[in-house]
């Protein structure tokens, strides 16, 4: 059986350079060793806000990688910088519009800034794209909220299949 | 007076093959029934999950039969075969994000995999088409969550009155 | 210092023709002043419901006046003249979903037909363009709902420094 590989991509020109450590891209690679009990494997790359190369990485990411699942970290922002939704949407042949909804909900009740973050998700080929917002603080309270779904929605477009830890995250698969 | 012309559509790969029976659109209808004191007449289609055959429907069904309304169900996954709203947004000339953002916060106390739905709304020329999931079990609650706005929408894109039965439905029609 | 420019942009047929009054506009101005500490001045027009027009003066609003906000109301509905949502984002290069998320739920607490609205946001160079629906009742609720994430949002995209008063609207700027 293939190994089950997925990309973490960490979207920031300061932690790309060096100025901060990608304190977010260490946490979603947490969060999912929490949730599966899959043997997994990381592709994790930092890059700078540059739309071409996140679009350049998604793509060797899922097609060269084989990557079923890539979770980006910042980027989401209105700053003139911030391009990670539409390097998604460019790559991606479906978008999830729930993703970004239910996830801008959650945060709504931390900060009233929620509505500022504009990720989203996306499938490309047999893979799920989900942006989270850069901060390390939402990063588990976003994938906390949707990945109960996402094991599902990687059966539905062929990927992998994702056994998680019930005792840490509530996947669901309905039965059809 | 012109009769009340109400589209169903059923998009399902089985369902057009005959393996399965189409529940949803049955449903569909049955919801409509109890919802409508005006007399209607439905024009009733199963198709295949094939995104040109579904535009040339909605198209037919709207600008050659004259349906105010279309309600489609099917084809709403992230699977590669679902097209629905692609379909759809392509036969629109606007898009109305609300009716997805609703459908899918109430499915979502029912089942966390409700994000996965991608269904929308749109306005072609005089009528409304809305995608509902293909789940026999989430049809009604998601046309319970939205028809309530039905009949005012047609009413602003000029098309027939839709008198509602209050004991079942509360529509609503602001004052202006 | 340069003085603090806010567009205000009534969009109506009938307004513009003088067959009734523009209330939204004033509602619109009245919240902000409000809302806002810091000096500033409005840039104020009633136009019709004309795509090619809504940009024209949106654009001379950002890019000519320097408007770091301009707040829309009407249009957003589902009629053939409703085209706000579309000329906002025809002039923006980025779209913020969030926004009108969140207005849609909210006004969901008063009126069914909220889902009607296709109100959205999004940014155009420095400066943040906000569709408000049409009804004066609805404009209030609406803003007090995502203006404490305005300021915030303004910085962001290197735009003046608001000052709001925290008795009337609790904005938040997150420490970054």
């Amino acid at each position: 059986m293939k190994k089950i590989k997925i990309g973490v991509l960490t979207l920031s020109d300061r932690a790309h350079k060096g100025i901060y450590e990608d304190i977010s891209g260490k946490e979603i690679a947490k969060a999912l060793d929490g949730y599966l009990l899959s043997e997994w494997e990381s592709v994790y790359r930092v890059l700078p806000d540059e739309q071409k190369e996140i679009e350049k990485e998604l793509i060797d990411m899922i097609d060269n990688q084989g990557c079923c699942l890539v979770v980006t970290t910042g980027g989401t922002g209105p700053a003139l910088r911030d391009v990670t939704p539409e390097a998604t949407e460019a790559v991606c042949e479906k978008m999830m519009p729930g993703f970004g909804e239910l996830m801008r909900e959650v945060s709504l009740k931390h900060v009233p800034t929620a509505i500022l973050s504009r990720q989203t998700a996306g499938i490309r080929k047999n893979a799920l794209i989900i942006n989270l917002p850069g901060k390390p603080k939402a990063i588990k309270e976003c994938l906390d909220a949707v990945f109960p779904a996402v094991p599902y929605c990687i059966d539905l477009i062929d990927g992998p299949y994702l056994k998680t830890n019930d005792e840490v995250i509530q996947c669901f698969r309905p039965k059809s």
